[in-house]
């Protein structure tokens, strides 16, 4: 169900590499509920997340969440509650309320992506990296058209 | 490019239907220079639409628009800015800024959605219908979770 990946050389977010649509919620069982009953989306994968050593806007803060995963098609659709911690999620509901939060594209090297989307004028704004190297990375591309990208290095498969 | 339809009884949004990602922003034009610079997106296709008979909350209202479109993998992303007229897409602007509006699924058969969606206890707060039966329709899903879908009927391709 992922998209193959196609990094050619200066594309920090390739468009087939796309693979979530994040939308924050105020309550994800609720909507849940709404989207299984009306809709008939699922099944869901219902996660807490925890991320002490995230970064928001260059410092450490930290956050915890809880999430929950489906799929429309081929893309993977994130709903997003805050616990707490400092987030651009919490700022979002604040300032915009519930809706599309962000657009995500797996990449294979999230520290090279980082660095390009640096090295193209774009702050990264919240980020997470594990010891494996995976992680994830939110830069401001809100600035023009309101939409923040979001590249994701997903976790080595355990065999 | 297209996700297969399957329209499974008693399903009024197919999650493989999933076909477009909506974004409202103010400048379209500029919006594109930045996505082809810093992103790679592309290539655009511009138009100007105009939907006179469209109904906003049921009553005929009518709107014209500027759009662009390009593709993130298999996904349509629509660009939508305004010229004039009534639409939740000035009401999205003007209560949230820019971002993403709303998800949206292709069916074959338009009225039959938005029937079953009315069914299902939603509202239908935005459409357009051609001679042809093809169209869409935007239903208040936002109510919960803040996100907007909309059905597709694309029109009969020309042969």
């Amino acid at each position: 169900m992922k998209n193959p990946l196609s990094e050619k050389e200066g594309e920090i977010f390739p468009p087939s590499a796309f693979c979530q649509v994040g939308i924050v919620v105020r309550n994800i069982d609720e909507t849940l509920k709404y989207y299984k009953k009306v809709f008939g989306f699922g099944p869901f994968e219902i996660r807490e997340v925890d991320y002490p050593t995230a970064t928001y806007y260059g410092e450490t803060a930290g956050y915890r969440g809880k999430r929950a995963f489906f799929y429309l098609g081929p893309i993977q659709i994130e709903l997003i509650e805050l616990r707490d911690g400092k987030t651009i999620h919490e700022a979002f509901l604040r300032e915009k309320g519930e809706g599309v939060h962000h657009l995500a594209f797996e990449v294979k090297d999230l520290e090279e992506g980082k660095r390009k989307a640096e090295e193209a004028g774009l702050k990264v704004i919240q980020s997470f990296t594990r010891p494996d190297g995976s992680g994830f990375a939110y830069v401001d591309s809100d600035r023009i058209g309101g939409v923040s990208f979001e590249l994701i290095q997903r976790p080595a498969r355990k065999t």
